[in-house]
């Protein structure tokens, strides 16, 4: 297996390689009915348009979904709905001299090794971090039928560098924040901290150098009792898409590494009866999650995004073919930071699993 | 779904309460005509039962595996193998006053809340950490397994409280470490440090508290090329994986979090060929693994757990029946640092899915 | 994958060895909160025992199911519930004879090329038609939910050599039908032929010979709409489910076999509007499925078994040992026609496929 | 679920309406490296296409598959493999007049209750009989696949009406009849027949009527130990998948229902070693399979499928809007018996599944 995930009502293959014909994706299992709001929709799509930002990739597909079938006057019609992007702006010069020195980090080596040589890594092939926009458009339409339940799903860049954004756990308007994370470039709440990643960026796009980052994301609006124990809890599912975004290394809910040092005295969440008469946590320590299962306060957890690997400064690496060591400098266009994009993304997927729990 | 794991080739269900009549589960898929060593799976076995430190939990089970299918002269035969553990040691009375007070940060409220009133949750009931026994049991076969193919996997406690363990990473001589972090009582490297675990711990039991830690983990041995792209890597399926253990908040391959906020240029690990000519990267903050694809370098993952969620000292709770706030304090036998007894089974898990990916 | 079935919802594991220690299973996904009627569960169970008509197998298993989880007080927890039943009539020495030469039309040939010299077909080893008593009692309890949303599912004896049974098609008064094919110990309708049965198999015994046969299954108050297209359909699973069953090689649904030599304007069920303004059909050959989703009508199916393969006349064979022509005369206790006995066990794997898509 | 197929290793969307923009499908899995003969599946495509007979739909569709990935130079690269064929014929105002008045024997009703009203049915919509050129595609790099591993899967037109085809079992030199059967518009082996099944076409396109039709398979070469026992066998999988074509209603293996009425002694498969010293049996009712796994013989199945349920001829229906009786007449264009281009699907899918068990 490898591009087909199987929730329990939701299932989604994905297909298409960065530079190929098309990219697309099939979902099967979303409720019927559903109407979908497309000006939303491609709202959140362009959320994670490359060329969007100023200092995001260069690259400007129009990333102009089509629906294939499932969909009918906007309206989810229960059998299986196929999207595509065609892809129109295929540059694979860009990458020919790439073929026998594997670009470090990058998934060029391994991919050969399972894949043999006739995969086509162009673009980083099917591997390509261009196929999130079919989990995003998918991941859209789950938000909005989320959102239909009075569920919301926010994600923002928590972390870049040294800068700190707001978090979730600490801020009293949730309703604004979220505002503002979904319609500025760097999807951050504090948007006192623009001008200071415009810099970041600027400086990695002189240096030729990247960055990682960190993203939020919280569920707000879940009841208790949703999730499963032992192999199909919330974290489980969640935890196993997000790596399928390309550049995640880690994952923590709740307190996370950090609570790890704590006392449990510290990390654990006492309750109490709030004014509506609903049993709360004081603290949200566990994110929401306990034993795989909801607990009513909002599901919370961050992901990792490693640096871009691709960057212009010179690298070590190898030719395979002659077998010895040689340099390399990646030419093309390349995102400073992936987590910028990335942010979207991880409220696609998100949707998608707590979609997946409530059908 | 909620206590089957579906790999691609292994199929594992979990059942049992910790209180009930046995815990148990069935594998489905291991390589027929493997003998199991069966000195060895006690051993490792030995390493999470309760009651062999001096500070984990005094509950002494006998956890004495009975194989009741599926082996048979200690080979496996190739049908499902199924074992059970009998429980022994039961004393619910320790739990029947928690009936309607539910302890912070633990299952009761979630789990009433998604099965109602007539699930079992004493003692954790199915969500009892006790279930990992019978993981352990799988995955030390596993294990086995894997060793027969040169693949070693190894677990650690990497952090406790101040204490860092000498990291997978730092040290030359690796199988020397090994050997060290399997035979002591607190699975570390760097056996200087005993002690002070011993002085931490002592204290936590006298401050009837507790605490988490950090596991790290590392998988060497295995080729490039295993693994998938997108949903089904090692890196989705480790994480899933890892979040059936009770207790875990978080996981992070290679440089995780920390290589979120470094420059690609510092994160990148740059290719170069090796004495025996093979290709290898200087650095291995990708943890191993490229795409969800191994690189042929150490997988390498660290595990958050959080602190023992049940302690003594007093805390804020609610009556759900009255609805009202009031206080517990909760009694019974329980480990200060559940991580501790964690390493052997995030072996156990990790074993399972590298073992999963070669079949 | 062999022994785990994967529905959406319900999840089975089956284990064990006609000849080990126990067999047993685990059956994941059942509702929680109902309660189960043991003294019928021990009623459905005991129609499929040995040792119960005069004819069948004089093998006498207590068959008596242990419920190690899952269940309290008689109510489905909501975790997984395992069952073992513990072998206490273990008589290997009536098969090792067989070692070397494989029994005709038997497991033995064939289990052996797929897991090697090592696996124990003693009495059928984990392919014995005794793991069918832990699927009966799933599937015994499956049936009770489903009778408490009013949907009946019902078995009988359709054809025995030349001896036909009453057809569901054919009567007025289902109910009636159903209570006389629930307590016969041919489970068959018309009860006229009982004597017949009775001669048919007193023939067979002194022959040493054994005969096939076909069971019809029925499912009454399904409401139309159940099921999916395509791939998972209700043809599909029941069918799927089916061949779990040892011995069946042959399903149909409707009209089957029949219905493909007849004509489209004999074959089609044309619709009509009954006394309580419920749109019917007037025939069901369609056997109440429709492009894989139910019409309303009843669901219809019928299964052949083949004749017990074991049989006291001497047959041709090989010893692989010696590789040459040899012959076998098969001694121990069979069943001179394992399609009686293959009644509620179809009853209970339609029960088991029908609740999973009503969950 | 409802149309994605879960294999061990092979995994398959289908999604598209008849009359939609297109219909597709993707396949994941396949082995990589692997060259396709596209002239050799366009052949095989062109077995099932309309309009290729004298008497079948005239709905002339070009059927042009377009891979958008997963192949490069016809060589499989290992990502998955995504087609669609755009539908260039499309006329649904054929269709319109159905909307209230469900078609006798069609999935109008069915469909309605389970999917709501914005179901487009259109040409059956989803359930259109046109997404198994999607499978025959699929399954034909499947058979191109096995034929390199010198297994053979062939499929006849067995029976339609009174007219028998001559079956696999009776004849010696099954490569000849094979090139016969892939090479006539009827798909049969004895061409004798040829004119009389011209004659019971043209009657039935006469009387605007349609017949059903019996498909027999055969899997030449497949070595024994192959397949599952329990839930995973290859009558099991082979089953579920049959299912998926529209109008099939029933399966059998080997002697199937005729063996259910037969003795032991008659139908059990006596071994012998034959001339080559390797273990065969002299008859084959077993149909080459034994609990679930193959027995070196060839496997041998029949499919049965229902007539055309669209006639032209009047038929009794509702109109669910007034919930009035009334009368049908159905226009269009349709085969008058759909096991003729059945034949090419039944290969299709028994290749997919025979190949899922050798990756």
């Amino acid at each position: 297996m490898s591009s087909v995930s199987i929730g329990e009502n939701i299932k989604i293959s994905l297909f298409g390689e960065s530079h190929g014909l098309a990219i697309g994706g099939v979902i099967d299992g979303l409720p019927h009915g559903q109407k979908v709001d497309m000006e939303k929709l491609d709202k959140f799509m362009a959320r994670r348009k490359p060329g969007s930002g100023k200092y995001v990739t260069q690259r400007k597909e129009r990333d102009e979904i089509k629906f294939l079938s499932g969909i009918k006057d906007f309206i989810i019609m229960g059998d299986p709905l196929a999207v595509i992007i065609e892809n129109n702006n295929i540059r694979p010069e860009d990458y020919k001299t790439l073929a026998y020195t594997p670009r470090p980090s990058h998934i060029d080596f391994s991919a050969k090794k399972k894949f043999g040589e006739h995969i086509d890594l162009i673009g980083g092939g099917h591997f390509s971090a261009r196929l999130t926009a079919i989990l995003t458009a998918f991941g859209g339409i789950a938000k909005q039928i989320l959102e239909s339940k009075n569920i919301l799903v926010s994600a923002h860049l928590d972390r870049i560098r040294e800068i700190q954004d707001t978090r979730h756990n600490d801020i009293e308007n949730i309703q604004k924040a979220v505002e503002k994370s979904e319609n500025n470039r760097y999807s951050i709440i504090n948007e006192e901290n623009m001008e200071k990643i415009d810099k970041v960026l600027q400086e990695l796009v002189k240096e030729k150098d990247s960055t990682g980052g960190i993203v939020e994301c919280s569920v707000f609006g879940l009841p208790p009792g949703v999730g499963n124990p032992v192999f199909d809890g919330l974290e489980n599912n969640i935890a196993k898409m997000s790596f399928a975004i390309p550049g995640v290394k880690g994952i923590e809910f709740g307190s996370g590494f950090e609570g790890a040092l704590k006392l449990g005295s510290e990390n654990n969440d006492n309750f109490y009866i709030d004014e509506r008469k609903e049993i709360k946590t004081k603290t949200n320590h566990a994110g929401g999650i306990i034993g795989g299962i909801s607990s009513g306060m909002p599901i919370n957890l961050k992901v990792a995004f490693k640096p871009t690997p691709s960057i212009g400064k010179e690298q070590e690496t190898v030719n395979i073919q002659t077998m010895s060591n040689t340099r390399i400098k990646i030419k093309g266009r390349h995102d400073p930071c992936i987590a910028i994009r990335g942010v979207v993304v991880v409220e696609a997927i998100v949707s998608l699993v707590v979609l997946d729990y409530l059908l």
